[in-house]
């Protein structure tokens, strides 16, 4: 039975079975262009280590990440830009592979770029200072 | 006149000058509960350095914020959640300091948890080699 690494897209791609528009690869880390971007520029950074969500991923192989979608942003040249990483299908994760989004903004334009729903609530500081004391508690 | 990072918002609650609610310090970064929620555990990563956008953080800042958001995305215990950073106000930045969201998503509604939308584009293979070699020569 193949595993989960041998038929994973993202792993595939980093071993070049699968071609992909790249951009850079260091130790850890290896980028590419979306084949399916929201806007120009559209790019992907991932973890080499097979990892489905962000919380399996270990930790010197998350120190090369933002370092590496922050050289991303300063090539493509953009001013305005999301960093997504999604975990979970609910989540809108498509692949079972750890990746950050380096999405250009171009416009305010719904048409292009992420398009962001903010579903803020209201909590009393009395209801979050009980929250922090329970996750710091788990920290 | 005061300066940028006096007046900053995220600055001063680094510096301890506004109340939060705390979860994590480090020498690189600070980390503390959204006030304005999107669901239960929404949480905030920033460098402590000051910086509007993600490509003025120096990197050695930048190796610490995935570390920080994995271990508060593990005490949260929550399986299916975003991590998000906008840059620009048309990218839905709000406060003028780098930030990464952690955001859970409890369920599939759109009443909790970040919502996203996805303006996919269908881009040529042709159009995409060539912008790959673009943003390859200025990496």
């Amino acid at each position: 039975m193949a595993s989960v690494v041998a038929t994973c897209l993202f792993c595939r791609i980093v071993k070049g079975e699968i071609p992909s528009f790249k951009l850079t690869e260091t130790e850890k880390t290896f980028s590419f262009l979306d084949i399916g971007p929201l806007s120009k520029g559209h790019s992907l950074v991932i973890p080499k280590f097979h990892a489905e969500k962000l919380h399996q991923v270990p930790d010197e192989s998350l120190q090369d990440i933002l370092v590496v979608a922050k050289k991303i942003a300063l090539a493509i040249g953009c001013e305005n830009y999301n960093i997504l990483q999604n975990n979970g299908r609910i989540a809108h994760q498509e692949v079972g592979h750890v990746h950050f989004h380096v999405i250009p903004k171009p416009s305010e334009s719904d048409s292009e770029g992420l398009v962001i729903g903010w579903p803020q609530s209201k909590p009393s500081m009395d209801e979050l200072k009980a929250l922090a004391e329970e996750i710091k508690g788990k920290l």
